[in-house]
């Protein structure tokens, strides 16, 4: 059985594309005029936003959308579907257009364009409206999330049935997508997997928002893509529906990702603005946007008009996304009928539920802490947790054992060669955009790269954040602990840069049964979540029975008290939690009472009702001091404007981990020393 | 003159390279073999460090260091030196070992290997020792860093005398460098500008941390660099210091930049591990050792030893380069005396001096205020600064007239064509890194795009800050205000994640007069600074004659005070900063006196004495409200735990900018309504 589905694999399952039996005439060239008028007339009534890749890209975005993307408006969900994104997601107004004539969208929708509250906001939002597939604007970050989706299409094939997941990923991008190095390091990852099912549309228009791209943009990038293995094609008229067509049906090469080449104008149509960068960002004008509308052969007078022929071709070339569907449908009937169980996996992933028995098992790892790093921790999770999830796919920037993100079990993932590791090489930023496109058709990936690394993928970890695409990111050698390699591997304002992005939530867990439990938490959070480990051991905390690790899942929790009523509270995260506990040992032998709070999730924290924060930090103790071996930034909502944070505001050294960090102060002494300064400051404050 | 400057430049000045009269012979394989030897030895003695890529790029190394390289230790900063990167900043030892060799570091120093206090850390850190010349190891940023002072010398050799900046950049990279996008459009850049004085040297030996880099890197690298514009050579047997040496004097190409690529072998000698992955990044361990070190026909029993043939070749190897920095002092003094006013200028700039003229011209700039969009302020502020520093380089990624980064007399920098503004094209990365180069060659570049783009180049942001250079970051569209673009371009996390980094001077000026003297304050920082600035319109702030604008230069002052006793301080920074002027009038109306501070920089607000901070945010006044359109991250350090932050903890929403900020609570009404709460509470806790 293995065998075979391996065999049905190698033939990657892509459906041989059926040409549409509507050949192209005066109903297409009617279709086409509509989008550029209503991209017009969206950017007018708006008065913002940008017309000029829109008017270039309409044809090739009518031909691709018409005639090769399969996908149904009657559900727009529909597992079976192409997907289509939309990189250069500046040209919002076009795919809007679009789909309001398949029927996505209503008029209402292209008269509300850019206003607050609408489904048609500025850059394209993941579902502001059905059919579309991915937040982008931020250039290159819809090339990344392809590949990641064109990724999950192979695993979900090989997982369940190939017939099911044979579809295409399609993507139109600009130059400016293929200036950003995310695409270039998405590029070279899919040329070398042979990612048959891509398929990029390069928007040559020669134009960006400088001027002509010859100021900036002369290398041969289609040269350069044949380098990374793509399939390329080169359609020299824009305009040219034929032309289009044809090097698109040449570009469904099952082997090879595909880059097809297509010369447009900016601004067509525009008398004066077209063929530069005065159309691509800001209103045509009224006199400009009429005059544009009249080379279409519209009536400038009439706005937001689709005629009648347009969307009855529409409605017509539907009908074969429909049968496309419907023949799906029977086909994941027949797949259901004949096993049961595994279709009911797949609805199981594709509700996003964590198996009871992937709880249980990290449960149970929890209740068995030892010594260790916590990244090691982390792996131990990964591997229980991969017998249970087949949607958890693991995956490294070239540091798959430092980070301990590739199970034993999991092969590597290659050319033709299907399996649960991805070696991204050193390329963070694809990864990340990658993971969010896995994430988002269902799969649950894991991301393995150092802490200090998280800066090369922030764009595409914000993108995570947005769209809420559960990718959990394992973020290793956390701190100066790092040692040897010096500060350019130790982190230090990374934590509380992460810790300020909406929709990420930040987990440093402080032993081994805190980091089984992170897993847990990571698991069941609806958006991307950062775990943050350290390189270097950790001993396992001591826990009163009051204090189980599972207090991890409030965000912060009483690891132990010196008393009822304690004197102050020492707060950590991560590896400093157990030096609190050794500073709560000093402080109670010069008869200071400290209780030790371990906080290994603000995001997680900030959740609980104020009595819960209350408990745990009771408002009565002032003295509070937080310890962190980290940037400084943000610990004072914890610990108020008076109290104390040991933390790190300068880069580190190179030196062994134990010799940095007591260099930088994180000693149980310096703790206990500035508890005592704090205490005896507050003391002789008046009214203290 | 001008023009005959031109024309000096379209010859770009590079010296022919001599070749060196010195064949290789033992001499030259001893040294081969030695800083193999104490590359082992360093790794061993550490315990800790990458021995692999020392061990097959030695020969490269020594050919390149030896015979290309012009240098002279008896004065490690001379001007007209060649600059020498390793990018591939893990094989740190092979590097030490070079500077050894020549006499640039001790045989105590690599005794010293990744000590704490050592100046041989465990990557490179520019001026760690003399001859280091960048911070790398993040790998790519000494493959962006090297375009910058690619370009810098450029703008040199034009501004003075292309005989003085006549030297190469050489640089070599690893196979990961080459996976990083930075170095995609780094390379793209430098082929798209011909910047033939840079040459890049692929270490080329099939291996990365994972294993094979048949796992993940199987592009054609020698075909994209050509697609970039660069010349490529290639070297099939990295040992043979022959072939090496032809091929990088044929890759001294005036006209392009050139790859060659080097096959090496990883670990070279070292009995099972050579070749592995198990060689890069742990060391041998003794046996290993001893038999690689056998094998170079070294005695393994002695370490850390150089016979003295080598120091005796590398003395005779040195007295080229120690003629050619003679002759070009002989050139500079010439120069010197037929032009000393140039000269002069010339000697400010490396002295990084700001000319008193650029100071008074700001501070005329901030006299004359009106209501403007910072950024256009800032504008303002650069055509008056590019007038008075011919050092001043602008560029942008692709944003030059939104960020208002190109004064008008700024000539973009074109193949072969001399300019003062640089288009990056989309590539902030690139720019970033390439900034970095460039300030650290004494220029004082400054970059634009938006805010929310400043995830894209934060590695490099981080490699500026560590190596304290001087760029100017233009950070525009600094938050919601942004408007109709939506979420994806609205920063939130942004201003946060910059305070967090060390050695980063963050500023975010109120109004026209706040923005001028924020340039006064950028250009006197030694390390780099990142502008942040509006989009839309702010008024000019009132200013009672105790609140000159120039209380920016403290980071925070006090812009009015509603009454002598206040009851509570509102804190804002940027367009946030009216808002709390309004909100102070509505509370007036109500009764409640309210301070209203401009806090622009937190950075130099934490350089002033204690005395004057308390001066400004007064200890009696616990009721304080901090206001910024940004993630409320880090103000509770101002504002107290029990203080409000009017912030904004998620995504924004597209829509016209009034309406968003209306939406998402920044109005003065809201202000006003939080502190009527802030106080109620306060007055009516325990003690209030």
């Amino acid at each position: 059985m293995e065998e075979s589905r391996r065999a049905q694999l190698k033939e990657p399952g892509l459906l041989e594309h059926k040409p549409t039996p509507i050949p192209f005439d005066d109903a297409d060239r009617l279709a086409v005029a509509s989008l550029r008028g209503v991209a017009i007339d969206m950017v007018e009534a708006a008065r913002s936003g940008h017309p000029g890749a829109p008017l270039g890209l309409a044809p090739a975005a009518w031909v691709l959308f018409s005639r090769f993307v399969r996908h149904d408006p009657a559900q727009p969900d529909w597992l079976g579907r192409d997907r289509f994104l939309l990189s250069a997601g500046h040209a919002s107004a076009l795919l809007y257009g679009l789909l309001h004539i398949f029927g996505y969208a209503d008029m209402a929708d292209l008269k509300a364009f850019r206003q607050l509250g609408s489904r048609t906001p500025g850059h394209p939002e993941r579902r502001c409206l059905p059919g579309v597939e991915y937040t982008t604007g931020p250039l290159g970050q819809g090339f990344a999330g392809a590949v990641g989706m064109a990724l999950a299409r192979e695993h979900l094939a090989h997982l369940f049935h190939p017939g099911l997941f044979s579809y295409r990923i399609f993507v139109i991008c600009s130059d400016g997508d293929l200036m950003e190095g995310v695409s270039h390091e998405a590029a070279a990852l899919a040329g070398h997997l042979g990612l048959g099912n891509l398929l990029i549309i390069w928007d040559d228009n020669g134009v960006s928002i400088d001027g002509p791209t010859s100021l900036a943009f002369t290398e041969d990038v289609v040269a350069r893509f044949r380098a990374y293995g793509f399939a390329t094609h080169e359609v020299r008229d824009g305009e040219d529906l034929e032309e289009l067509a044809s090097a698109f049906q040449a570009a469904l090469d099952p082997e090879r990702p595909a880059l097809v080449r297509v010369r447009t104008i900016i601004g067509k149509g525009a008398p004066t603005k077209e063929g530069t960068a005065a159309s691509h960002g800001a209103p045509l004008g009224p006199e400009e946007a009429a005059a544009a509308k009249a080379s279409y052969g519209l009536d400038p007078a009439v706005t937001f008009h689709v005629p009648p022929e347009v969307y009855a071709r529409a409605s017509a070339l539907l009908a074969r996304g429909r049968a496309e569907r419907n023949a799906w449908e029977r086909t994941f009937a027949a797949w259901t009928e004949e096993e049961p169980e595994r279709a009911a996996e797949l609805q199981r992933i594709l509700r996003g539920e964590v198996p009871e028995q992937a709880r249980e098992a990290l449960r149970l790892l929890a209740a068995s802490p030892r010594p260790a790093a916590t990244r090691k921790a982390s792996g131990a999770a990964l591997e229980v947790l991969s017998r249970h999830l087949p949607e958890l796919v693991t995956g490294s920037a070239d540091l798959s054992e430092s980070t301990a993100t590739k199970p034993a079990s999991h092969e590597p993932v290659g050319r033709g060669r299907w399996g649960r590791h991805i070696h991204f090489g050193v390329r963070e930023h694809a990864m990340a955009g990658a993971g969010v496109g896995m994430a988002l058709e269902g799969l649950r990936p894991v991301l393995g790269t150092f802490l200090v690394f998280s800066d090369y993928l922030r764009p595409a970890l914000r993108i995570a954040a947005m769209q809420q695409a559960r990718v959990v990111f394992v973020f290793t050698h956390d701190s100066i602990g790092v040692g040897e390699d010096g500060p350019t591997h130790q982190p230090v304002e990374h934590i509380a840069s992460l810790r300020a992005m909406p929709g990420l939530v930040v987990i440093r867990p402080a032993d081994w049964a805190e980091t089984a439990l992170a897993w847990e938490a990571a698991l069941d959070e609806r958006g991307p979540v950062a775990l943050v480990l350290t390189r270097q051991e950790v001993p396992a905390l001591p826990r009163p029975p009051l204090a189980p690790a599972n207090g991890l899942l409030r965000g912060a929790y009483v690891l132990l008290d010196a008393g009822e009523n304690p004197d102050v509270v020492l707060i950590g995260s991560g590896s400093e939690v157990a030096l609190c506990v050794e500073a709560a040992a000093v402080l109670k032998e010069k008869g200071v009472l400290a209780r030790v709070v371990s906080m290994p999730s603000w995001e997680l924290f900030l959740r609980q009702p104020r009595s819960y924060q209350e408990e745990v930090l009771p408002p009565e103790i002032g003295a509070r001091v937080a310890v962190e071996a980290a940037s400084p930034l943000g610990w004072h909502r914890w610990v108020g404007a008076d109290g104390r944070v040991v933390g790190l505001d300068r880069f580190g050294a190179s030196g062994p981990a134990r010799e940095v960090l007591s260099h930088f102060g994180f000693t149980a002494e310096r703790v206990a020393q500035e508890t005592l300064a704090l205490l005896e400051e507050l003391s002789s404050a008046p009214g203290g």
